[in-house]
């Protein structure tokens, strides 16, 4: 798929002596949610240490720098963002000086009021640092005149509407807390002495942390000399956890929401099987997001898996574009046809989602021009039709070709011989049935919490 | 696999506005042949231009570097190197001004005889800048007397004995040469008016060059304003090329020596399919070299194909590795294990080769510890159990398991149920029968040409 | 002298087209009186920008930084400070978003009330970005309810205590203000269309603006599209200028206070060799600080003046001392003595303080080395025995020789035959008799206001 | 004076176990001789080590990299040079792996035969590495045949003709050569154990090292376990020592050819002013380099010496320059004029030199507008009529203002009242009688040797 990014990905841990280390490696775990930016506050009690870059974990981190992080107890963050506010300002975890000491926060989300409560504070004095709507957090805690610091974080978040998996170390403490609608992942981990939070499992696997349970929608999660502590401040909800952290954003070998992702996602590939049957010769992934589905895909159809296209890992962040222009050249920097597995074959290619559609219509060419008979698009999602607001860069809804064209259309544009989705019914069956607890409102419009202003357009102030 | 690295990659163009811009393409395409240093050497038919720097050829070059690189002829190369000498004086190419004229030479290979060309340069007063072989060409160049371009060539080849895919570019020629028993890959392309040479095809699609045909083994092809010219300077023997560039240095897109890797790697994995079967519930492969062979075992064989172990592609160059002993530490940076695929199974787990072992036996820790009931490894090579003196970076062979342990050994070191390596027999039948023309003295011993020097020793000094 | 710096230059422009062009030369020329950090922040009247950087005008700057400053009006800051709080996040101009819009903010002087004023703020709920106390002019700013530019300025200003020189930008307007005692200077320049502030007038020598007058202590100068208007809103007090910018700080070739440096330099000098005649052969001074007050010296005493002592300008920021001690050896990277024209003399030695006596003991050590038969210390201002909370970073007065010993005990610990040093009588007649307007409380203790806190303890928080 | 530059400033030190840290020290007080690149190259005996930079010494040398530079002997080299060249191959010391084994060469000065040796060198098959003539030395003793290493110097130094004042090191040896006429400085000291040779005294006098004596013209030293051994190989000839070493180049504290600076450049200003004595009320310097002799023009005349003109000691490599014209923008960037001093006055300007006029006309132009009645140019040298081959960076012929003009002409160019050069006869009277023994062929034409090719033009290629 092409250009869906979720925003962020967060790691903590409590007690640990090598905390700054482990924290580094947590963030190379979760690099796949986050290439842009990527930070680390530590703490050993009494003062607390930030660093912060452009860039991959392993770029902005080293020996040295990781040594100027001192402490026993640690956060940290990597971010993706849209290009225009891609500057170190933005980058987290936030990290501020406030009367009531210094505080660090490391959220994963969006927030849908984020813009009139900056504007409020502002106008109450608070002076802005970034653009980034974590900072809102920071502001709301600053002015809180409650004396606990739980009561402090839970006054500051009552105020804000929308979906955030955040980390917060203060001195000697750290807390984690996820939005009662509890849109992104959030897991804990245990680690001998030490307590571990992350995004996705794959973080603990690493460091070799064991996995406990999830941080619960709407719960908060305070870790302090006492142990955890477990609040439930917002109320219950029934939640709505984001599904395409199914379909893409988090990897094969995590567990997010109390269910591993990889049967999943191979689920959902063998239910498009069975809603899109087709006469073929190969199955082939869009790598790497497509390969799981595909297998699935292929097991269910009982059509050779293969792998007909190659992908160059080593695409760096800015590319040179020649003049004279090669076709389809974006994704050929990434993806290369195999013509010795493609040439004279029926091919069913399986991707995650379409989002413009442009990405989809330069790689069916490749195959096509590498010699395949037919070539059938098979996504292992509904159309996504919607905008979303909650963490998702997702294009505003009318550059989503699903949202103005017919699968038809969609099939003729990008000049496949037919377009499968899953449909929203054998996605919810797929990821388990009854008591759907997930949002899909990029399929189906129906969005748990609105945005400020004007319906449907998309949040860009921050 | 472990640590079995080819030194380089090498890329040529002629005649072609853009020049620059297609070679850092080209040598985009041919990363995975060297991520330790890249360069350019382009010219307009009068002035060269040269850069170089340590790292990925997208980090070296931007849009102002490549400016600064005018003319229409060019060439590239990216190098892989042993720690010792990876310094930017080692990069290549190798550009140098001599009273012939400014020449630059990129090369891939290892020349057996380098060390007592550069004594014997030396004492006739030659002053080296690097400790590369390729500089040894240089001198001998420089001190040819021969009057024309090709002869001072053939002079200066005519005294060096081993491995050589060599690019050379003067004022307004390009020339692409490849040793007699033709180890290294190198192929030909057109793309409209200009010529085009690259270690593999793969660099050709990118920019949209044709594949006409192989340089051949002793070929020197000169392509100036007369067009393309053919020189056989050095007689016929019977060629040795690389078995190890099908098993796994090339891309499984390219076509290298005639023929599509992919196939041919399939090909290997269904062949150690038929001759070490093992009941199984799933085949994985060790991502991202084992995939293409494990699809051919898993399809032979039968058995469900899974992606069982996770790549993570982030991994930056140097890593912070924690005190507190974390298990097979430096393997699950790269890998980790799938939960949900591997738990309660019979697991085959296919890899290209086994160096040391002690990947292997990481790899199968991490397998077993996500609950895999059996573990069969099954390698798409014959064992590795002498050095390779042609340009891969094989340790000496006393490091080599295979070359102590007997395979029974090997399963036992790595913790495996069992292990089974592909017959030298089936390996040359499944790269197509009789005529061997390749060089598989990593497994045979039987070289084609020996270093200078103490037998068995590896090249230190280049 | 060693270590006496003042903080920081100040410079502002109003309506010119290559703005921050010359605000960079402006700095340039007040070098002098910082080289840690430097800033400039522009406007266009709509939009502004900031650049930063540690280090030197000319390091921090390039073209290419330049032109990402675009607009007419600009201001600039150079910073000196102590190295605990050497970081970019000190640096100036402070440039913050406010509800009432951007503001840049540039200051020379300092603060006594704040660190209760940034308590204060905190427990208000603001965040502090930087331990610098220009930002508490920020949070005042932002957090003032007038509706009108000046009167937030006011507001804010009517707040603070102490020293300060300031230049304000806002979107479309220049303001320029100093404290009501006027300790630092500020000048008014006009060069055709434009306004310009400037700490000294060579700033605006360079830039070929004509000096119009001084911004007077208490007067706050706006510039506007109505052109410049004065407001005095804080009352009228006896001004204490500080007598330290004409004895070291400021430029031999500036106008301050409304007098010429130079001149009144020289009579210090004179002044000192009336009251400390000796019988010598030579003057010569420390240079290049103590060179004018050594030509007033030589020429009263009518004793020929010579460079005995000659500097070394490349001394870098850092520098790498040698185990094996060399005697006297910061001083030496800085000057080396001239034994051509020291040996066999009585030399006199003109300096412009004593502020530790270990660089004086050490340049005397070095012309004995050199062969000078007598040394006798002259000094163009009175003992140093007190600490300045007004901008210049003295040491504690417990650190300062003059404080803890008599004449007689700073001549033995220098070693120097003898030591005279200006009266406060003297220094007074030499700038200028009666209506004496200006603050000498570094060598009276005279506070013209005190600072927060413990009497006597300088402030270390900002 | 504006833009006369020599090439370079050498230091060497034998057995001291800071070599490294004391040579980083020695060339910071050479730093005067070359601003643009540095370099130092070590050896403990057995192995080397060499670090280079562009920059200044404390830009180019911190303690990692000091660190990285073990050993007990050192050479070290500071130089400049012409934009064209300017790049970091062509820094010094040029550091080779021979036959003979590793060698390291400091060389200040300039060959005129360089370009004719390259050449020959080339057709033989040499490779160059730079475009600099410290690499023909390279070459020329990589070639020799001779077995022990001051024969093979020998033999290579024979070959050359021009100015040198040549360090080299190899693994346990220091030597250091001047040519026969001995154009360039070079002076032997001794600090306890080790021997030390530099350009100048001033920087034995930080080390603390002691002065012995010159390295004599045509006298190559070698240090070794056995001591300091002389030789004399090439013959005596009377000497041809620069002149304008004493006019500008060298620091008024050291002692070069023998003699202290400081009172051979005073008697310059002295004879100045008895050969060209004007009515005037004060003598100012263009500082830095015009102080020495103005003093003693005013001493000589009776007139008052004031700092008319001060110097701005912070400026940078490259500087912007405003698109509206300030004008004689290039001079007001170093130097102010001291209204407070010049106004209304008569006064006497004391330079070095004048090269083109340039510069003598902006600095006139901006006394003048300073308000100075009269402005009388005193130059401390003849006119400079003929370019330099000895290694001072001066135009060719065509541009020297004196080679074109007369005094009347120069002085209406510049806008001078008067202009006064010292005579050749003064000049050498000043600088000590008969037998006269230097190069003053930029005044008289008179040149020792003469450079290949085309009479009078310069060399460029080196």
């Amino acid at each position: 798929m092409d250009k869906l990014h979720e925003e962020c990905g967060v790691f903590g841990i409590y007690n640990h002596p090598e905390a700054s280390n482990l924290t580094y490696l947590g963030l190379h775990q979760l690099q796949h949610r986050g290439q842009e930016s990527a930070g680390i506050v530590t703490s050993d009690g009494l003062k607390m240490h930030l660093h912060l870059g452009m860039g991959l974990v392993s770029d902005i981190f080293d020996e040295d720098t990781l040594d100027k992080l001192p402490g026993i107890h640690a956060i940290g963050h990597v971010r993706y963002s849209t290009t225009g506010s891609s500057v170190v300002k933005n980058a987290q975890p936030c990290f501020v000086e406030t009367a009531h000491g210094p505080i660090g926060f490391a959220h994963n989300g969006n927030l849908v009021n984020a813009a009139s409560l900056k504007h409020e504070l502002e106008e109450a004095g608070s002076i802005f640092q970034s653009t980034m709507d974590t900072e809102v957090f920071a502001h709301l805690y600053a002015r809180s005149r409650k004396t606990k610091l739980h009561e402090r974080l839970v006054d500051a978040l009552s105020r804000v509407r929308g979906a955030y998996s955040l980390v917060a170390l203060v001195e000697s403490r750290l807390v984690a807390v996820r939005d009662p609608l509890g849109f992104r992942p959030l897991v804990l981990g245990r680690l001998r002495d030490s307590w571990v939070v992350a995004s996705e499992t794959c973080a603990l696997d690493l460091i070799e942390a064991e996995y406990v349970r999830e941080v619960e929608p709407g719960e908060m999660v305070m870790i302090s000399r006492k142990g955890l502590e477990s609040y439930r401040p917002f109320g219950t909800v029934n939640p709505r956890k984001c599904i395409f952290e199914y379909i893409y954003f988090a990897r094969p070998d995590s567990i997010i929401f109390g269910k591993p992702v990889y049967p999943v996602r191979k689920m959902f590939g063998a239910q498009l099987a069975k809603e899109h049957p087709v006469e073929a010769d190969i199955v082939i992934p869009v790598p790497d997001s497509g390969i799981v589905a595909a297998l699935g895909y292929a097991e269910e159809a009982g059509i050779p898996f293969e792998m007909g296209l190659m992908r160059n890992h080593y695409v760096g962040r800015t590319f040179i574009e020649p003049e004279q222009s090669i076709r389809h050249f974006g994704v050929k920097l990434k993806l290369n046809a195999v013509k010795s597995v493609l040439k004279g074959n029926r091919v069913v290619v399986v991707d995650d989602s379409i989002v413009r559609g442009t990405t989809s219509r330069k790689i069916i060419k490749m195959i096509r021009e590498a010699g395949a008979k037919e070539v059938h698009m098979r996504i292992s999602s509904p159309p996504t039709a919607h905008s979303c607001f909650f963490g998702i860069d997702t294009p505003t809804k009318n550059q989503l070709i699903a949202h103005t064209h017919t699968t038809e259309e969609i099939a003729r544009y990008i000049t496949a011989d037919s377009v499968g989705y899953l449909t929203v019914e054998g996605l919810r069956q797929a990821v388990g049935g009854e008591g759907f607890t997930f949002c899909d409102a990029c399929f189906t419009g129906d969005y748990p919490v609105r945005p400020d202003g004007v319906e449907g357009v998309q949040l860009g102030l921050f």
